[in-house]
């Protein structure tokens, strides 16, 4: 029997903080989801939510899913209605997907004192329901909500709705974690109960965490050692409060660590795309330490080893970052030595161990100005910089000499604030002046300094400053602290580069990062434009 | 037997992408972790990180621990070196800390490949290293680095590592999965047969954790949960790779769910203002979403059961927030905004409540600065400001009108970088000018208000600027982005207060925090200088 990947991004994912999807992202993150090979993809509350009644009526048309099978979500019908009559579960089937997830109250206390009916109208709703549903051709899925916490206070009752439910043909009973406050072996130990006194088999059930504990993963991977082959999570753990069970995760460690088939051949490889897009969509930086897909999660840092993620990368990696998209990186730190720095090099093509003496050179220099507070971690551009100003006949050349800048904020009396800067260059021989505005200091240096250069460096115009990070070292000496600024430039091929300044002034700072995002480019860029 | 709540925020938890401390940092981390209650805290390498040498120099006057003790980290001696001779033990003992962490490698393969020596050599590395700091007084830490990997690929040699260590008189032999490719259950079952194997109780063992599967947490209860007493962690997880297990979640779970008394008595209401602090200091912005201690950790987005949450809030919080030092936060409504303003103003001693008027202006003028990216979060004293404004004749009074301010950065010829700024204000009916140089910007803007108040308010004499923060929103467009400042102010008094300023133009924004920074300080001290 095949494992059950059950996606709900658009749904309950969707009640993080911040999100708000329009129709059109919803669509985007479906087909992104089902690119990944997820089985069933919820897509929202057709009847209680407009936009998502809209999504779904779009999807029939618009959706061409590989892999995944469209499921709507609702709850079982209102108590004392006939369920025949309620328009929720009309709209439910108005939808017209091949599933329905429906959720029903399994803790006899949120029976009693939220919805404020009795434990055996609760039983009748979700009997009814399943019921209708199934005889109108669905696949029902069943989320017994406060599964964990009901089953504690009074398993008797908790343990009626699973029966009442699979009695009445839900494909598949999901033992809801929403509240989020369970241990893998308290998780364990539910199931073991549950089965025991239901005597069914784990497999007629579905695992849903949140993570409230840290540990709506483990959670998962705990119910399906258990027997549970179908398990509810969102891509990145999008989700009310800390999240839900992170998708990704879970599949990677269910096929990577337990060897278990839950996702279609060749699927895996794209985690990361997926999950960058789908954060992109939902307009949420990517988690850089997230498991699996953060740019950080196979980045190594620690000089000590880095001589020997040399000789034997898969002794210092979990797994192969191959596997789910991810690539391997080397930072460049105070705490890196020699090897690394080699070793980094090698990777932006450059041969310093080949050449003991620039190497030398270079790591001297890196020491020395990471001690000073600059950091080539997130400076890629910077740092190939630094290593090619050692090669010999490597130097990237400079694209002009600064003679002078001058940058004046003035906050004027009827309130208007205005950024001016003025460079003063040698380029190619001859002396420029430019001058040129902007919304702040910086961005008038830089207008300033592509006025001045654009008639020499015409690629010039193709770059964009894309981000500017600014961090304040040893914060705690007031303004008078350090600077660290970091800029990330693309051009019009869509190549970014980011480069690094510090300095005490924060203009100046900006100045060098600024500067060596022009060197960087123009010499990457040699008159092809 | 007590548990052992081991930090390495300040060695493991530094090798986090982006975290560089100073020594001050360093200091202060321990103060906040030593308040949170933790039995140990892992300061650094001595020898081989200056920083970490200047640090436990440092240490032994400025922190003053009432529930840790203090531990130096270290590898075991070099191969072929004598263990007295070896300088990285000598500087370990320099650091004359009680307790002392050793790192040995446990992983065969480590051993031969990356250390190039023989199993039996590095038997001779840890039996030496240990005895050796053990009799010169030393309570002895030993760090298993690669424990599961190792005991997975050949368990005779990496059991072979413990054994000596214990022999030799360690305290503890900690477990680590550095590659953190493990789950739970496989964590139990290696802890299981290593005992086994060795006839010694997990008592006697530790567990290191990173979260590469995103089971750093997990991983770390089930350890305990078979018998280990001493478990390592970093606040919020920080950590190398998708980070070391969350401290917070970790001891949270075992003393919440587990009911094992880890911390010292009332210490985990500390739990989120640690937290917090912490990654100030780290400069790394909070995971609002982080189990326990995020800011969205008991948000619950109203409507369908805000009625229900209002009347039993246990039912739909997995834990009482306040007993980790949180709060429950209800989302959306124009409501919950209101009242959580008058809750925040009755923490500052003005009754909102009673003017319901001022409490509708205050909560409309909040709403529309937080949707420009201003966050009084972090900035008590500009929302005090804020809220006096609308109180009758509770308004602070402006020390001072701005005509026009005007800041000058030059890069000159000869290489030197001066910042000049000129105020022009109306001060008790006077006109000033003011100029004055700074290292930067904003700390000459600082000065020039500085000169022209002082005649009049000579309190500002004692304000100290002790912090500046910088943070750019929505930074994917250039240094066109939005600028938020956090400006944290002293006085001789030592009381500190911050203010928050928020612009396209960090000058600006810069400005405003400093001039609701002195506002505030000359409202609250009134001429008693």
């Amino acid at each position: 029997m095949t494992y059950q990947v059950f996606d709900t991004t658009l749904r309950d994912g969707a009640q993080r903080e911040g999100i708000s999807y329009s129709v059109v992202d919803k669509l985007a993150v479906a087909r992104l989801l089902d690119e990944f090979g997820v089985g069933f993809i919820e897509g929202g509350w057709p009847g209680a939510m407009p936009k998502d009644t809209e999504f779904f009526r779009r999807a029939r048309t618009e959706l061409d899913l590989k892999h995944a099978v469209l499921v709507a979500f609702g709850s079982t019908r209102k108590a004392g209605l006939d369920v025949a009559a309620d328009p929720q579960l009309r709209a439910l089937l108005d939808a017209e997907t091949p599933a329905v997830c429906l959720v029903a109250k399994s803790d006899i206390r949120h029976v009693e004192r939220a919805l404020r009916t009795t434990g055996d109208e609760n039983l009748a709703m979700v009997r009814d329901s399943v019921t209708h549903l199934v005889a109108e051709g669905r696949r029902v899925f069943l989320d017994c909500e406060h599964f964990f916490d009901g089953f504690r206070y009074d398993s008797a009752y908790t343990s009626a709705v699973v029966e009442t439910a699979l009695a009445a043909g839900a494909e598949r009973v999901v033992m809801c974690d929403t509240n989020g406050g369970m241990l893998p072996s308290q998780v364990t130990a539910a199931i073991s109960a549950l089965t025991e006194r239901l005597g069914v088999s784990p497999d007629r059930l579905g695992i849903h965490t949140q993570n409230d504990t840290g540990c709506a993963v483990a959670n998962t991977i705990a119910a399906v050692e258990a027997g549970v082959r179908h398990f509810q999570g969102t891509a990145n753990g999008y989700g009310e409060r800390p999240g839900n069970a992170d998708l990704f995760a879970v599949v990677a460690n269910l096929q990577l660590k337990l060897g278990l088939p839950v996702l279609p051949d060749g699927c895996l490889t794209q985690m990361v795309r997926v999950s960058h897009a789908i954060a992109e969509i939902a307009n949420i930086a990517p988690d850089t330490h997230q498991a699996y897909v953060g740019a950080a999660a196979f980045a190594h840092k620690a000089g000590l080893h880095a001589s020997a993620i040399k000789v034997d990368p898969l002794l210092y990696n979990h797994v192969d970052p191959a596997v789910v998209g991810n690539d391997m990186r080397i930072l460049v730190t105070e705490m890196a030595g020699r090897a690394s720095i080699e070793l980094k090099s090698r990777e932006l093509g450059l041969d310093l161990a080949g050449h003991p003496d620039a190497a030398t050179r270079v790591t001297k220099r890196v020491k020395e100005l990471e001690a000073g507070g600059w950091s080539f971690e997130a400076a890629d551009a910077s740092f190939e910089l630094l290593v090619r100003s050692e090669l010999p006949g490597m130097g990237a050349a400079r694209p002009f000499a600064l003679e002078s800048y001058r940058v004046l904020v003035e906050h004027r009396e009827d309130g208007a604030v205005v950024s001016e800067a003025t460079v003063k260059l040698r380029v190619r021989g001859e002396r420029v002046i430019a001058t040129a505005e902007g919304n702040g200091p910086i961005n008038a240096l830089d207008e300033a300094l592509r006025v001045g250069l654009l008639r020499h460096y015409p690629e010039l115009r193709g770059f964009e400053l894309a981000d500017y990070k600014v961090r304040i070292l040893e914060g705690s000496h007031g303004t008078g602290a350090i600077t660290r600024v970091l800029v990330e430039t693309t051009d019009s091929a869509g190549r970014d580069w980011t480069t690094v300044g510090v300095h005490p002034n924060v203009v100046e700072a900006s100045w060098h990062a600024l500067v060596d995002a022009l060197t960087y480019g123009v010499a990457r860029t040699p008159a092809e434009v």
